[in-house]
């Protein structure tokens, strides 16, 4: 049983595809912790409020207002309330540049914590500044290369604290388009990749990335003329991907001592990929970084003068 | 209306999405040419040749049997019958080479030409072998660069009319993914592409090739915040894909003078991408060279001993 006399305020991941929440006490205890599909990209403007109460409309208090700080998509043009990006370099963004939702519901005082752009190269984000908020909450003062891992890969330039400059590819989104829809998904199993075919592909693309467009049918004819096993098609196709992807970071960014914030599957292979190549790289849980970066973001918050 | 007394035989470029069919006289001329979507990809083994019969039952002649020269993915394992692939280095396949298919209906006398494979890299191509066939019937010693485009572009080398190495890239079929289902839809339109961004992104990728793992996310950035029209979004996505693929097969083709087997928009993209990096690029009509791979194919046919 839950006590919604006991939450102080509210925490919300709210992405693309997801919606997750966690309802929080005073003493920073995660009182209730819920999932939603309600993501920005099912909702129109209008329904936000509504998929939130969904999941908070017991333990938000009855009199009085909770406040409820949300980061990602739900801030972007297409979101809840436009939350207007910070620009780098830049710390990432604070409560006091977070965007006040006019909710109808007098219970919510909802802020949405903006992304950060870059102007050259052109780049975006929005959910993993927050990330990085919780990464420095022990460490404020750090220099040195972050990897958000995720369907759309961040990397990410830290001095002193200060985001310099970042990177996304879409490596995720293209193994997934390629892996299920491509013609490539005849020759590919569903299971676990094969963890040798991954290592040597991630190391022949990088040493000669500008190959990775020749290489990818290859999979396929492999598979058709040299018995390469369905196992080993996907391992290569995941290697060659994320291998032609940390090809283009290493101009940009230092490799030595990498930190991955995330330790899921993906996480994995990039901690893999890197580490077949001599580099370091120190994964660290996504969720309890995300949640620690809606936190330091909360412990500045005040109420809005009304 | 057609007169199946004058059809000789029937030539038919069947491939994964599409069957088509030509019905030619003794003189070469076409009587009838048709259509339909029963290619390969929709077809059990069992319903190929009601697939063909569909286009050709009032073609044939009702006593005696027509000879039917098939080219393409209907000779694939998961065709109608198999004809395994010729080996590079090698001519293009003929006659002689075809698989004969067991027809149920007396009047079919069906061959299936084999396409080609090459053991290192692993590569294969079905239907492209006899677009080969068609363009050196007029030029049998012919040596150079030949570009295919499509779905998957093969690019093909050849040497006194031998075809000693080729390579498939699948920027076709990922430039379509990416354009529909990725991210990237959001800011690209579905109109012509804006040809000075194609340009100009097949002239920088083509230079840093291993850079386009990092661009392609940055075509949707670059429309969120640095204004960039759907149009320029969707010259700039081709030409990064196709740059990046010109990149990869100038290190192993002959680029100084090619001929492209192809005149539809694909085709025109790869001659404008190889026009601004300075490449003369000729470009024929494919349909017309397969048939007349076809018939080259067929100039030496003889019935089956029964």
């Amino acid at each position: 049983m839950t006590s919604q006399a006991n939450v102080t305020w509210i925490a919300a991941d709210w992405g693309t595809t997801n919606l997750r929440i966690w309802a929080l006490d005073t003493a920073g205890n995660t009182i209730a912790h819920r999932c939603s599909a309600k993501g920005m990209g099912t909702l129109a403007k209008n329904e936000f409020e509504a998929a939130l109460l969904e999941l908070v409309d017991d333990l938000v208090k009855a009199d009085g207002t909770t406040p409820v700080v949300v980061c990602g998509m739900a801030g972007s043009r297409q979101g809840w309330a436009e939350a207007p990006y910070k620009t780098t370099p830049c710390a990432p963004p604070s409560i006091d540049d977070a965007t006040i939702v006019n909710a109808t519901d007098p219970r919510l005082d909802v802020r949405i914590l903006p992304g950060i752009k870059q102007i050259t190269p052109a780049d975006v984000m929005r959910g993993e500044e927050t990330q990085i908020t919780g990464f420095l909450a022990d460490t404020p003062n750090f220099s040195g290369t972050l990897c958000l891992p995720g369907t759309h890969t961040k990397w990410v330039a830290l001095e002193n604290g200060v985001v310099t400059r970042f990177r996304t590819f879409m490596t995720g989104e293209t193994f997934a388009l390629l892996s299920k829809q491509s013609v490539l998904r005849h020759g590919l199993s569903d299971r676990d990749l094969d963890a040798d075919a991954f290592k040597s592909a991630t190391m022949d693309i990088f040493k000669t990335p500008q190959a990775l467009a020749a290489e990818l049918f290859g999979v396929r004819a492999a598979g058709l003329i040299a018995d390469l096993s369905p196992d080993a098609a996907r391992g290569r196709l995941s290697g060659l991907l994320i291998g032609a992807e940390l090809a283009a970071v290493k101009d940009d960014f230092d490799l030595s001592a990498v930190t991955i914030l995330g330790s899921d599957h993906i996480a994995k292979a990039y901690a893999s990929a890197l580490g077949c190549l001599g580099y370091e790289a120190t994964p660290l849980d996504a969720e309890t970084i995300t949640l620690k970066g809606l936190a330091l973001a909360y412990s500045s918050y005040s109420k809005a003068p009304s």
